[in-house]
């Protein structure tokens, strides 16, 4: 709720408030094209559909690798956001698995993102990282949360808490049409994460 | 054990026994020679190491892409293979388990395999399929054992148990060099199999 920012490093001067909203507006819309008709389609689209014209886009977003970039990083940025409010609301062990369950649905569309900029020559790693810390930093505040309260294996730590979310999106990739058994995979998962069983 | 077959389709005739050992051996020194350099090993690099000429190779396999081939279908048949010895050796809990291991270790090889061969435009999804169906059959029969066992959840079927060793495979790849994170990972997905305490 910061009013005021000083950017820590120099960086593009600030957008102005209207501006601001234009460019979260360009964002929503861009997010919504590409999720109907995938990374492929148009900038041109992307205006249309938000009503402005191709070179209000382009203000923002010069390229249309920048454009993606930035739903990429949008999405990541919701994602910790929605962990943070998760906890305030719910507690850490179903905010854990609320999250877990929105990051696994996200990662498809994710890769589809990583992938096109990728072939675009776009260094994701790069692009991405901060956003991507951000959402590790909320991650490893619900696993230890979780893990305290007992719901989650003490020996969990967060790259493996990572590596397997990566493996169930790829397992519901696998099941992508058959819910039956993509629900029976998802409680494989989510069992596996709690402590096991004395014995 | 049987020392007679008759094709079940029409096929190429069979070899005689000394040249199926030779493609057997050339089969055997593939596999290395593509483990060890990659999908890319030229077809001369396994003649010489199979200390044979490389007209010999391509009266075996007419294109690299045929041995490539030949390797992912004997790759799938002796981990059906091994999946049925497990059983009569050990039960089919302890089978299931140590076929899922090494089915998992086997997977990134497999899918090295799968994308050479997409790349050259081969069908592998129709060329392994014979092998793959063997496969699934060991795999269903372990399941149904490991279940009535009281072993495994009860409600899993073999869609998801594939989806899940696709999955594995996957969270395993993310963790490459971290043997600490991926032995939890490891434990999450077996603990997750078991069924689940009532409560």
């Amino acid at each position: 709720m910061t009013t005021e920012q000083t950017p820590p490093v120099p960086g593009p001067k600030p957008l102005r408030a209207d501006a601001r909203r234009n460019r979260a507006r360009l964002l929503e819309v861009a997010e919504a094209v590409f999720a109907e008709q995938g990374t492929g389609a148009s900038t041109e689209e992307v205006a249309r559909r938000a009503n402005v014209g191709i070179a209000t886009v382009f203000r923002h977003f010069p390229t249309k690798e920048a454009l993606l970039e930035a739903v990429l990083i949008r999405r990541l940025e919701q994602l910790a956001e929605e962990g943070r409010r998760l906890l305030a609301e719910s507690g850490p062990t179903e905010a854990l698995f609320a999250l877990f369950d929105l990051i696994v649905e996200a990662s498809p569309v994710k890769n589809a993102f990583a992938a096109a900029l990728a072939d675009a020559g776009v260094d994701v790693g790069a692009a991405a990282a901060e956003a991507g810390h951000a959402l590790h930093a909320v991650l490893s505040e619900l696993l230890s949360g979780a893990q305290r309260a007992g719901a989650v294996r003490k020996d969990l730590e967060v790259p493996e808490l990572i590596a397997i979310l990566v493996g169930t999106a790829r397992m519901l990739e696998h099941l992508d049409g058959h819910p039956a058994s993509a629900a029976r995979a998802r409680a494989v998962v989510r069992d596996g994460l709690r402590p096991p069983v004395a014995g």
